[in-house]
Protein backbone atom coordinates (compact mmCIF):
# COMPACT_ATOMS: atom_id res chain seq x y z
CA UNK A 1 0.00 0.00 0.00
CA UNK A 2 1.22 3.75 -1.00
CA UNK A 3 1.08 6.40 1.29
CA UNK A 4 0.35 9.85 -0.27
CA UNK A 5 1.24 12.94 1.33
CA UNK A 6 0.63 16.39 -1.36
CA UNK A 7 -2.50 16.71 -3.80
CA UNK A 8 -0.28 17.42 -6.52
CA UNK A 9 1.38 13.46 -5.92
CA UNK A 10 -1.84 12.02 -5.54
CA UNK A 11 -3.34 13.71 -8.80
CA UNK A 12 -0.64 12.45 -10.93
CA UNK A 13 -0.99 8.98 -9.46
CA UNK A 14 -4.70 8.73 -10.20
CA UNK A 15 -4.35 9.95 -13.79
CA UNK A 16 -1.94 7.17 -14.49
CA UNK A 17 -4.67 4.77 -12.87
CA UNK A 18 -7.69 6.12 -15.02
CA UNK A 19 -4.78 6.57 -18.00
CA UNK A 20 -4.32 2.27 -17.53
CA UNK A 21 -7.86 1.97 -17.36
CA UNK A 22 -8.28 1.45 -13.66
CA UNK A 23 -11.43 2.38 -12.04
CA UNK A 24 -10.99 4.63 -8.38
CA UNK A 25 -12.63 4.03 -5.53
CA UNK A 26 -12.31 6.97 -2.59
CA UNK A 27 -13.30 6.74 1.00
CA UNK A 28 -12.92 10.29 2.66
CA UNK A 29 -12.37 9.76 6.36
CA UNK A 30 -10.90 11.86 9.16
CA UNK A 31 -8.49 8.79 10.37
CA UNK A 32 -8.85 6.94 13.21
CA UNK A 33 -10.36 4.53 11.55
CA UNK A 34 -12.98 2.24 12.76
CA UNK A 35 -14.73 -0.92 11.64
CA UNK A 36 -17.71 1.91 9.91
CA UNK A 37 -14.53 3.02 8.07
CA UNK A 38 -13.67 -0.40 7.32
CA UNK A 39 -16.76 -1.67 5.83
CA UNK A 40 -16.62 1.48 3.18
CA UNK A 41 -13.23 0.31 2.48
CA UNK A 42 -13.69 -3.20 2.05
CA UNK A 43 -16.95 -1.94 -0.57
CA UNK A 44 -15.08 0.30 -2.56
CA UNK A 45 -12.07 -2.19 -3.20
CA UNK A 46 -14.69 -4.80 -4.17
CA UNK A 47 -16.08 -2.54 -6.34
CA UNK A 48 -12.92 -0.64 -8.00
CA UNK A 49 -9.40 -1.30 -9.27
CA UNK A 50 -7.96 0.88 -7.01
CA UNK A 51 -9.02 2.38 -3.46
CA UNK A 52 -7.89 5.18 -1.73
CA UNK A 53 -8.81 6.45 1.57
CA UNK A 54 -8.04 9.69 2.58
CA UNK A 55 -7.18 10.42 6.42
CA UNK A 56 -7.29 14.30 6.75
CA UNK A 57 -9.17 16.07 9.48
CA UNK A 58 -10.58 18.81 7.42
CA UNK A 59 -9.87 22.28 9.62
CA UNK A 60 -12.80 24.44 7.53
CA UNK A 61 -15.36 21.61 8.87
CA UNK A 62 -15.01 22.70 12.99
CA UNK A 63 -16.40 25.46 14.23
CA UNK A 64 -14.89 27.99 17.18
CA UNK A 65 -14.92 26.11 20.24
CA UNK A 66 -15.05 22.67 18.32
CA UNK A 67 -12.49 20.03 19.04
CA UNK A 68 -10.36 20.09 15.69
CA UNK A 69 -7.00 19.87 18.49
CA UNK A 70 -8.55 17.06 20.36
CA UNK A 71 -10.22 15.19 17.58
CA UNK A 72 -8.33 11.42 17.84
CA UNK A 73 -5.27 10.73 15.43
CA UNK A 74 -3.41 7.74 14.81
CA UNK A 75 -2.16 7.63 11.40
CA UNK A 76 -0.04 4.26 11.68
CA UNK A 77 -3.38 2.67 13.21
CA UNK A 78 -4.84 3.93 10.34
CA UNK A 79 -2.16 2.57 7.58
CA UNK A 80 -3.12 -0.82 8.55
CA UNK A 81 -6.60 -0.56 9.09
CA UNK A 82 -6.95 0.49 5.62
CA UNK A 83 -4.51 -1.98 4.37
CA UNK A 84 -6.01 -4.68 6.24
CA UNK A 85 -9.27 -3.54 4.41
CA UNK A 86 -8.04 -3.88 1.19
CA UNK A 87 -6.58 -0.03 0.46
CA UNK A 88 -4.26 1.12 -2.06
CA UNK A 89 -3.37 4.24 -1.26
CA UNK A 90 -3.76 6.29 2.18
CA UNK A 91 -3.87 10.35 1.32
CA UNK A 92 -2.48 11.91 4.31
CA UNK A 93 -2.20 15.73 3.36
CA UNK A 94 -0.99 18.49 5.72
CA UNK A 95 -3.75 21.40 6.50
CA UNK A 96 -1.27 23.32 4.67
CA UNK A 97 -0.80 21.09 1.19
CA UNK A 98 -5.17 21.34 1.36
CA UNK A 99 -5.21 24.71 1.94
CA UNK A 100 -2.05 26.76 0.97
CA UNK A 101 -1.24 30.40 1.73
CA UNK A 102 -4.20 32.87 -0.08
CA UNK A 103 -6.56 29.96 0.01
CA UNK A 104 -10.41 31.47 -1.02
CA UNK A 105 -12.41 29.08 -2.46
CA UNK A 106 -15.67 27.37 -0.99
CA UNK A 107 -18.07 25.11 -2.37
CA UNK A 108 -21.63 25.23 -0.43
CA UNK A 109 -24.85 24.00 -0.40
CA UNK A 110 -26.79 27.05 0.53
CA UNK A 111 -30.26 25.54 0.44
CA UNK A 112 -32.28 24.77 4.05
CA UNK A 113 -31.18 21.24 3.94
CA UNK A 114 -27.34 22.66 5.44
CA UNK A 115 -29.38 24.85 8.13
CA UNK A 116 -31.33 22.01 9.83
CA UNK A 117 -30.24 19.52 12.21
CA UNK A 118 -26.35 19.63 12.93
CA UNK A 119 -26.42 22.60 11.05
CA UNK A 120 -28.17 24.50 13.48
CA UNK A 121 -25.84 23.73 15.67
CA UNK A 122 -22.81 23.84 13.33
CA UNK A 123 -23.63 26.63 10.33
CA UNK A 124 -20.10 26.24 8.82
CA UNK A 125 -19.99 22.77 9.39
CA UNK A 126 -21.50 21.87 5.97
CA UNK A 127 -19.29 24.29 3.80
CA UNK A 128 -16.04 22.49 5.36
CA UNK A 129 -17.62 19.40 4.29
CA UNK A 130 -18.40 20.29 0.85
CA UNK A 131 -15.53 22.21 0.11
CA UNK A 132 -12.77 19.44 1.21
CA UNK A 133 -14.91 16.47 -0.67
CA UNK A 134 -14.92 18.32 -4.00
CA UNK A 135 -11.27 18.78 -3.71
CA UNK A 136 -10.74 15.17 -2.97
CA UNK A 137 -13.16 14.48 -5.49
CA UNK A 138 -10.74 16.46 -7.59
CA UNK A 139 -7.76 14.98 -6.74
CA UNK A 140 -8.15 11.46 -6.85
CA UNK A 141 -10.36 11.37 -9.84
CA UNK A 142 -12.93 8.86 -8.57
CA UNK A 143 -15.02 7.01 -10.35
CA UNK A 144 -17.04 6.09 -7.06
CA UNK A 145 -17.34 8.07 -3.15
CA UNK A 146 -18.49 5.93 -0.14
CA UNK A 147 -19.62 7.63 2.43
CA UNK A 148 -21.88 5.58 5.56
CA UNK A 149 -24.94 6.75 6.58
CA UNK A 150 -24.15 7.54 10.34
CA UNK A 151 -23.49 11.06 8.99
CA UNK A 152 -27.15 10.97 7.27
CA UNK A 153 -27.27 14.63 6.23
CA UNK A 154 -23.26 15.04 5.30
CA UNK A 155 -24.61 12.16 2.64
CA UNK A 156 -27.94 14.43 1.10
CA UNK A 157 -25.38 17.22 1.17
CA UNK A 158 -23.06 15.84 -0.82
CA UNK A 159 -25.68 13.91 -3.83
CA UNK A 160 -26.70 17.63 -3.63
CA UNK A 161 -23.61 19.24 -4.29
CA UNK A 162 -22.63 16.37 -6.71
CA UNK A 163 -26.09 16.60 -8.64
CA UNK A 164 -25.77 20.44 -8.60
CA UNK A 165 -22.35 20.73 -9.65
CA UNK A 166 -22.73 18.01 -12.46
CA UNK A 167 -19.91 16.03 -11.08
CA UNK A 168 -19.09 12.98 -12.91
CA UNK A 169 -18.70 10.68 -9.65
CA UNK A 170 -20.97 8.42 -8.18
CA UNK A 171 -21.84 8.41 -4.26
CA UNK A 172 -22.25 4.92 -2.41
CA UNK A 173 -23.80 5.00 0.56
CA UNK A 174 -23.43 2.22 3.05
CA UNK A 175 -25.12 1.13 5.98
CA UNK A 176 -24.26 2.55 9.63
CA UNK A 177 -21.73 -0.51 11.71
CA UNK A 178 -22.45 -0.73 14.95
CA UNK A 179 -20.86 -2.04 19.00
CA UNK A 180 -22.12 -4.98 19.98
CA UNK A 181 -24.59 -2.86 22.46
CA UNK A 182 -25.94 -1.03 19.46
CA UNK A 183 -23.90 1.88 20.04
CA UNK A 184 -23.21 3.40 16.18
CA UNK A 185 -19.37 3.52 15.61
CA UNK A 186 -17.34 6.49 15.60
CA UNK A 187 -13.96 7.98 16.18
CA UNK A 188 -15.70 10.45 19.06
CA UNK A 189 -16.87 7.44 21.24
CA UNK A 190 -13.20 7.56 22.36
CA UNK A 191 -14.21 11.00 24.03
CA UNK A 192 -16.71 9.01 26.99
CA UNK A 193 -16.43 8.60 30.08
CA UNK A 194 -16.66 4.85 31.27
CA UNK A 195 -20.10 5.82 32.74
CA UNK A 196 -21.37 7.85 29.83
CA UNK A 197 -20.49 4.98 27.64
CA UNK A 198 -22.83 2.91 29.32
CA UNK A 199 -25.58 5.17 28.65
CA UNK A 200 -25.02 5.89 25.11
CA UNK A 201 -26.52 2.92 23.79
CA UNK A 202 -30.08 5.02 24.14
CA UNK A 203 -29.79 6.17 21.12
CA UNK A 204 -29.82 3.24 19.47
CA UNK A 205 -32.06 1.83 21.28
CA UNK A 206 -34.32 4.54 20.74
CA UNK A 207 -34.79 4.74 17.48
CA UNK A 208 -34.92 0.59 17.36
CA UNK A 209 -37.89 1.12 19.53
CA UNK A 210 -39.63 4.12 17.09
CA UNK A 211 -38.42 1.33 14.29
CA UNK A 212 -41.17 -1.27 16.04
CA UNK A 213 -43.40 1.06 16.67
CA UNK A 214 -43.15 2.20 12.30
CA UNK A 215 -42.87 -1.82 11.64
CA UNK A 216 -46.80 -1.92 14.09
CA UNK A 217 -48.23 0.72 11.68
CA UNK A 218 -47.39 3.92 13.94
CA UNK A 219 -47.72 7.03 11.00
CA UNK A 220 -47.83 9.71 13.91
CA UNK A 221 -44.46 11.82 14.21
CA UNK A 222 -45.58 13.13 17.81
CA UNK A 223 -45.86 9.69 19.14
CA UNK A 224 -42.76 8.42 17.73
CA UNK A 225 -40.88 11.26 19.31
CA UNK A 226 -42.63 11.33 22.30
CA UNK A 227 -41.27 7.10 22.36
CA UNK A 228 -37.81 8.15 21.46
CA UNK A 229 -37.93 11.26 23.80
CA UNK A 230 -38.49 8.99 26.73
CA UNK A 231 -36.10 6.52 26.02
CA UNK A 232 -33.19 9.44 25.86
CA UNK A 233 -34.59 10.28 29.03
CA UNK A 234 -33.65 7.37 30.52
CA UNK A 235 -30.00 7.91 30.50
CA UNK A 236 -29.60 10.50 32.80
CA UNK A 237 -26.73 12.72 31.62
CA UNK A 238 -28.09 12.47 28.06
CA UNK A 239 -28.91 16.14 26.44
CA UNK A 240 -31.20 15.73 23.25
CA UNK A 241 -30.05 18.41 20.75
CA UNK A 242 -32.90 17.34 18.63
CA UNK A 243 -35.22 14.06 17.51
CA UNK A 244 -36.17 14.87 13.81
CA UNK A 245 -38.44 13.66 11.37
CA UNK A 246 -37.02 14.36 7.42
CA UNK A 247 -37.42 13.48 4.01
CA UNK A 248 -34.69 11.74 2.87
CA UNK A 249 -32.54 13.20 0.78
CA UNK A 250 -34.03 16.33 0.26
CA UNK A 251 -34.53 16.88 4.64
CA UNK A 252 -37.92 18.41 4.55
CA UNK A 253 -39.34 18.63 7.50
CA UNK A 254 -42.52 15.47 7.56
CA UNK A 255 -45.72 17.05 8.91
CA UNK A 256 -47.59 15.31 11.40
CA UNK A 257 -47.44 12.09 9.88
CA UNK A 258 -44.77 10.17 8.29
CA UNK A 259 -44.97 8.67 4.80
CA UNK A 260 -42.03 7.81 1.63
CA UNK A 261 -38.46 8.06 2.28
CA UNK A 262 -37.88 8.98 6.13
CA UNK A 263 -34.93 10.10 8.24
CA UNK A 264 -35.31 9.74 11.95
CA UNK A 265 -32.20 11.81 13.34
CA UNK A 266 -31.01 12.46 16.88
CA UNK A 267 -28.25 14.31 18.19
CA UNK A 268 -27.58 13.70 21.81
CA UNK A 269 -25.00 15.62 24.32
CA UNK A 270 -23.17 13.45 27.03
CA UNK A 271 -21.49 16.26 28.86
CA UNK A 272 -18.84 18.08 26.04
CA UNK A 273 -19.30 14.90 23.31
CA UNK A 274 -22.13 15.21 21.06
CA UNK A 275 -23.16 11.57 19.61
CA UNK A 276 -25.65 11.16 16.30
CA UNK A 277 -27.35 8.25 15.30
CA UNK A 278 -30.32 7.59 12.68
CA UNK A 279 -32.55 5.13 11.02
CA UNK A 280 -33.89 5.77 7.48
CA UNK A 281 -37.23 4.01 6.90
CA UNK A 282 -39.42 3.49 3.79
CA UNK A 283 -43.15 3.93 4.01
CA UNK B 1 -20.94 20.58 -35.90
CA UNK B 2 -22.85 19.38 -32.90
CA UNK B 3 -25.55 21.33 -31.14
CA UNK B 4 -26.18 19.75 -27.42
CA UNK B 5 -28.85 21.25 -25.58
CA UNK B 6 -28.45 18.90 -21.70
CA UNK B 7 -25.83 18.41 -19.30
CA UNK B 8 -26.61 14.93 -19.78
CA UNK B 9 -26.02 14.94 -23.51
CA UNK B 10 -22.86 16.84 -22.75
CA UNK B 11 -21.40 14.83 -20.44
CA UNK B 12 -22.13 11.56 -22.33
CA UNK B 13 -20.64 12.99 -25.62
CA UNK B 14 -17.55 14.43 -23.48
CA UNK B 15 -16.93 10.72 -21.62
CA UNK B 16 -17.47 9.19 -24.99
CA UNK B 17 -14.46 11.47 -26.26
CA UNK B 18 -12.20 10.58 -23.75
CA UNK B 19 -12.53 7.05 -23.51
CA UNK B 20 -11.02 7.27 -26.92
CA UNK B 21 -8.54 9.12 -25.83
CA UNK B 22 -9.26 12.61 -27.78
CA UNK B 23 -8.47 15.68 -26.05
CA UNK B 24 -10.97 18.57 -25.01
CA UNK B 25 -11.06 22.25 -25.42
CA UNK B 26 -14.04 24.73 -23.94
CA UNK B 27 -14.60 28.15 -24.55
CA UNK B 28 -17.61 29.47 -22.17
CA UNK B 29 -19.19 31.77 -23.42
CA UNK B 30 -23.01 34.38 -22.85
CA UNK B 31 -23.31 33.66 -26.91
CA UNK B 32 -23.75 37.00 -29.38
CA UNK B 33 -20.29 35.76 -30.33
CA UNK B 34 -17.95 38.50 -31.88
CA UNK B 35 -14.22 38.13 -32.70
CA UNK B 36 -13.00 38.02 -29.41
CA UNK B 37 -14.87 34.99 -28.95
CA UNK B 38 -13.44 33.62 -32.25
CA UNK B 39 -10.11 34.00 -31.43
CA UNK B 40 -10.45 31.37 -28.29
CA UNK B 41 -12.26 29.16 -30.42
CA UNK B 42 -9.70 29.29 -32.55
CA UNK B 43 -6.64 28.84 -30.48
CA UNK B 44 -8.91 25.70 -28.56
CA UNK B 45 -9.38 23.94 -31.74
CA UNK B 46 -5.92 24.63 -32.86
CA UNK B 47 -4.98 23.46 -29.32
CA UNK B 48 -7.05 20.39 -28.55
CA UNK B 49 -9.04 17.32 -30.60
CA UNK B 50 -12.05 18.71 -29.70
CA UNK B 51 -13.57 22.30 -28.85
CA UNK B 52 -16.67 23.24 -26.93
CA UNK B 53 -18.42 26.42 -27.11
CA UNK B 54 -20.76 26.93 -24.78
CA UNK B 55 -23.52 29.81 -25.46
CA UNK B 56 -25.33 30.34 -21.88
CA UNK B 57 -26.95 33.65 -20.60
CA UNK B 58 -26.20 32.63 -16.82
CA UNK B 59 -29.00 33.98 -14.48
CA UNK B 60 -26.81 33.45 -11.22
CA UNK B 61 -23.84 35.80 -12.35
CA UNK B 62 -26.72 39.06 -13.10
CA UNK B 63 -27.50 40.79 -9.81
CA UNK B 64 -30.91 42.65 -8.97
CA UNK B 65 -31.37 45.48 -11.92
CA UNK B 66 -28.51 44.66 -14.36
CA UNK B 67 -29.23 43.44 -18.12
CA UNK B 68 -30.27 39.78 -17.44
CA UNK B 69 -33.27 40.25 -20.25
CA UNK B 70 -31.98 42.38 -22.73
CA UNK B 71 -28.42 40.57 -22.52
CA UNK B 72 -28.49 40.25 -26.34
CA UNK B 73 -28.84 36.97 -28.00
CA UNK B 74 -28.91 35.11 -31.08
CA UNK B 75 -27.87 31.55 -31.35
CA UNK B 76 -28.49 31.09 -35.02
CA UNK B 77 -25.68 33.70 -35.82
CA UNK B 78 -23.67 32.24 -32.82
CA UNK B 79 -23.96 28.38 -34.57
CA UNK B 80 -22.51 29.88 -37.37
CA UNK B 81 -19.77 32.21 -36.24
CA UNK B 82 -18.80 29.42 -33.88
CA UNK B 83 -18.40 26.59 -36.57
CA UNK B 84 -16.68 29.01 -38.95
CA UNK B 85 -14.18 29.32 -36.46
CA UNK B 86 -13.89 25.27 -35.71
CA UNK B 87 -16.20 24.63 -32.77
CA UNK B 88 -17.46 21.02 -32.52
CA UNK B 89 -19.94 21.37 -30.39
CA UNK B 90 -22.50 24.38 -29.49
CA UNK B 91 -23.46 24.10 -26.11
CA UNK B 92 -26.53 25.61 -25.52
CA UNK B 93 -28.81 24.80 -22.27
CA UNK B 94 -31.97 26.29 -20.73
CA UNK B 95 -31.70 27.66 -17.51
CA UNK B 96 -33.72 25.06 -15.72
CA UNK B 97 -30.96 22.66 -17.02
CA UNK B 98 -28.39 24.58 -15.26
CA UNK B 99 -30.52 25.16 -12.13
CA UNK B 100 -33.02 22.63 -11.80
CA UNK B 101 -35.68 23.02 -9.32
CA UNK B 102 -34.08 22.40 -5.64
CA UNK B 103 -30.94 23.77 -6.60
CA UNK B 104 -28.65 24.68 -3.97
CA UNK B 105 -25.10 24.56 -4.38
CA UNK B 106 -22.67 27.72 -5.23
CA UNK B 107 -18.97 28.01 -5.84
CA UNK B 108 -17.15 31.27 -4.57
CA UNK B 109 -13.74 32.60 -4.43
CA UNK B 110 -14.27 34.63 -0.50
CA UNK B 111 -11.16 36.25 -0.34
CA UNK B 112 -10.76 40.08 -1.36
CA UNK B 113 -9.59 39.55 -5.16
CA UNK B 114 -14.12 38.92 -5.32
CA UNK B 115 -14.43 42.23 -3.66
CA UNK B 116 -12.48 44.51 -5.67
CA UNK B 117 -12.79 46.00 -8.64
CA UNK B 118 -16.50 45.21 -10.76
CA UNK B 119 -16.70 43.09 -7.53
CA UNK B 120 -17.64 46.20 -5.94
CA UNK B 121 -20.13 47.34 -7.68
CA UNK B 122 -21.20 43.24 -8.39
CA UNK B 123 -21.23 42.06 -5.25
CA UNK B 124 -22.81 38.10 -6.14
CA UNK B 125 -21.56 38.46 -9.94
CA UNK B 126 -17.91 36.43 -9.32
CA UNK B 127 -19.93 33.86 -7.33
CA UNK B 128 -22.43 33.43 -10.54
CA UNK B 129 -19.27 33.35 -12.51
CA UNK B 130 -17.37 30.45 -10.75
CA UNK B 131 -20.63 28.37 -10.23
CA UNK B 132 -21.36 28.00 -13.79
CA UNK B 133 -17.54 27.75 -14.90
CA UNK B 134 -17.63 24.76 -12.32
CA UNK B 135 -20.30 23.26 -13.60
CA UNK B 136 -19.40 23.72 -17.28
CA UNK B 137 -16.01 22.26 -16.75
CA UNK B 138 -17.26 19.03 -14.96
CA UNK B 139 -20.06 18.33 -17.73
CA UNK B 140 -17.98 19.24 -20.32
CA UNK B 141 -14.41 16.99 -18.81
CA UNK B 142 -12.33 19.29 -20.30
CA UNK B 143 -8.69 19.65 -20.50
CA UNK B 144 -8.21 23.10 -21.45
CA UNK B 145 -10.61 26.09 -20.75
CA UNK B 146 -9.94 29.31 -22.53
CA UNK B 147 -10.76 32.62 -21.47
CA UNK B 148 -10.26 36.51 -22.58
CA UNK B 149 -7.94 38.16 -20.95
CA UNK B 150 -10.97 41.17 -21.23
CA UNK B 151 -12.50 40.13 -18.69
CA UNK B 152 -9.26 39.78 -16.31
CA UNK B 153 -10.68 39.92 -13.09
CA UNK B 154 -12.91 37.37 -13.89
CA UNK B 155 -9.69 35.45 -15.13
CA UNK B 156 -7.89 35.63 -11.87
CA UNK B 157 -10.52 34.66 -9.90
CA UNK B 158 -11.48 31.34 -11.97
CA UNK B 159 -7.55 30.75 -11.75
CA UNK B 160 -8.13 30.77 -8.17
CA UNK B 161 -10.84 28.47 -7.90
CA UNK B 162 -9.06 25.97 -10.61
CA UNK B 163 -6.20 26.07 -7.86
CA UNK B 164 -7.83 26.30 -4.53
CA UNK B 165 -10.25 23.20 -5.44
CA UNK B 166 -7.21 20.87 -7.52
CA UNK B 167 -9.31 21.08 -10.87
CA UNK B 168 -7.56 19.29 -13.34
CA UNK B 169 -7.59 21.58 -16.23
CA UNK B 170 -5.79 24.41 -17.33
CA UNK B 171 -6.48 27.73 -18.48
CA UNK B 172 -5.29 29.54 -21.38
CA UNK B 173 -5.33 33.08 -21.05
CA UNK B 174 -6.03 35.00 -24.91
CA UNK B 175 -5.51 38.34 -25.52
CA UNK B 176 -8.20 41.14 -25.89
CA UNK B 177 -9.35 41.62 -29.46
CA UNK B 178 -10.07 44.99 -30.30
CA UNK B 179 -12.21 47.00 -32.95
CA UNK B 180 -10.37 49.45 -35.75
CA UNK B 181 -10.42 52.42 -33.57
CA UNK B 182 -9.46 50.64 -30.30
CA UNK B 183 -12.68 49.35 -28.67
CA UNK B 184 -12.48 46.31 -27.08
CA UNK B 185 -15.09 43.92 -28.36
CA UNK B 186 -17.53 43.55 -26.00
CA UNK B 187 -21.49 41.84 -26.83
CA UNK B 188 -22.34 44.86 -24.63
CA UNK B 189 -20.76 47.22 -26.63
CA UNK B 190 -24.81 46.77 -29.32
CA UNK B 191 -26.25 48.78 -26.16
CA UNK B 192 -24.34 51.87 -26.86
CA UNK B 193 -25.94 54.91 -28.82
CA UNK B 194 -24.59 56.38 -31.87
CA UNK B 195 -23.02 59.13 -30.13
CA UNK B 196 -21.34 56.92 -27.34
CA UNK B 197 -19.75 54.35 -29.70
CA UNK B 198 -18.16 57.61 -30.75
CA UNK B 199 -16.75 58.45 -27.21
CA UNK B 200 -15.94 54.39 -26.36
CA UNK B 201 -12.38 54.22 -27.70
CA UNK B 202 -11.48 56.44 -24.88
CA UNK B 203 -11.13 53.91 -22.66
CA UNK B 204 -8.67 52.00 -25.37
CA UNK B 205 -6.47 55.24 -25.70
CA UNK B 206 -6.41 55.87 -22.81
CA UNK B 207 -4.76 52.59 -21.09
CA UNK B 208 -2.55 53.17 -24.81
CA UNK B 209 -1.55 56.68 -23.35
CA UNK B 210 -0.60 54.76 -19.88
CA UNK B 211 1.32 52.41 -21.29
CA UNK B 212 3.34 54.66 -23.63
CA UNK B 213 3.77 56.78 -20.15
CA UNK B 214 5.33 52.99 -18.37
CA UNK B 215 7.32 52.10 -21.32
CA UNK B 216 9.26 55.61 -21.22
CA UNK B 217 10.04 54.77 -17.07
CA UNK B 218 6.90 56.65 -15.27
CA UNK B 219 6.14 54.50 -12.46
CA UNK B 220 4.11 56.74 -10.64
CA UNK B 221 0.70 55.67 -9.85
CA UNK B 222 -0.74 58.57 -9.06
CA UNK B 223 0.72 60.19 -12.49
CA UNK B 224 -0.67 57.26 -14.40
CA UNK B 225 -4.06 57.40 -13.15
CA UNK B 226 -4.24 61.58 -13.75
CA UNK B 227 -3.48 60.60 -17.23
CA UNK B 228 -5.71 57.97 -17.83
CA UNK B 229 -8.62 60.17 -16.31
CA UNK B 230 -7.74 63.00 -18.18
CA UNK B 231 -8.42 61.13 -21.17
CA UNK B 232 -11.49 59.99 -20.06
CA UNK B 233 -12.62 63.01 -19.23
CA UNK B 234 -12.30 64.15 -23.09
CA UNK B 235 -15.55 62.03 -23.77
CA UNK B 236 -18.52 64.21 -22.50
CA UNK B 237 -20.25 61.06 -21.31
CA UNK B 238 -18.34 58.75 -19.86
CA UNK B 239 -18.37 58.17 -16.07
CA UNK B 240 -15.28 56.32 -14.46
CA UNK B 241 -16.39 53.85 -12.10
CA UNK B 242 -12.98 52.62 -11.49
CA UNK B 243 -9.36 53.02 -12.78
CA UNK B 244 -6.89 50.90 -10.62
CA UNK B 245 -3.61 49.51 -10.88
CA UNK B 246 -3.19 45.85 -9.12
CA UNK B 247 -1.02 42.89 -9.08
CA UNK B 248 -1.75 40.07 -11.32
CA UNK B 249 -3.65 37.28 -10.77
CA UNK B 250 -3.38 38.08 -6.72
CA UNK B 251 -5.50 41.30 -7.76
CA UNK B 252 -3.45 43.35 -4.58
CA UNK B 253 -3.53 47.14 -4.95
CA UNK B 254 0.05 48.55 -6.19
CA UNK B 255 0.95 51.36 -3.56
CA UNK B 256 2.94 54.55 -4.68
CA UNK B 257 4.81 52.64 -7.89
CA UNK B 258 4.14 49.91 -10.13
CA UNK B 259 6.71 46.80 -10.04
CA UNK B 260 6.02 43.42 -11.92
CA UNK B 261 2.95 41.98 -13.35
CA UNK B 262 0.39 44.74 -13.46
CA UNK B 263 -2.92 44.47 -14.27
CA UNK B 264 -4.67 48.42 -15.40
CA UNK B 265 -8.33 48.22 -15.06
CA UNK B 266 -11.29 50.57 -16.37
CA UNK B 267 -14.99 50.27 -15.58
CA UNK B 268 -16.42 53.34 -17.40
CA UNK B 269 -20.18 54.19 -17.70
CA UNK B 270 -21.70 55.51 -20.48
CA UNK B 271 -25.51 56.36 -19.97
CA UNK B 272 -26.80 52.40 -19.05
CA UNK B 273 -23.67 50.76 -20.70
CA UNK B 274 -20.91 49.61 -18.33
CA UNK B 275 -17.58 49.01 -20.56
CA UNK B 276 -14.57 47.46 -19.12
CA UNK B 277 -11.13 47.45 -20.54
CA UNK B 278 -7.47 46.71 -19.38
CA UNK B 279 -3.81 45.98 -20.38
CA UNK B 280 -1.31 43.99 -18.65
CA UNK B 281 2.21 45.25 -17.94
CA UNK B 282 5.14 43.38 -17.21
CA UNK B 283 7.68 45.35 -14.91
Amino acid sequence: MKIINTPKELSAYAKAQKDAGKSIGLVPTMGYLHDGHASLIKKSASENDVTIVSVFVNPTQFGAGEDLDSYPRDIEHDCTAAEAAGANVVFHPEPGDMYPAGYGTYVSVDSDMTKVLCGRSRPTHFRGVTTVVAKLFNISAADRAYFGQKDAQQLAVIMRMVSDLNMGIEIIPCPIVREPDGLAMSSRNTYLSPGERTQAPVLSRSLSAAKKLIDAGERDVKTLRDEISRIISCAPDADAEYIEFRSFPSLDECGGRISGKVLIALAVRFGKTRLIDNIIVNI
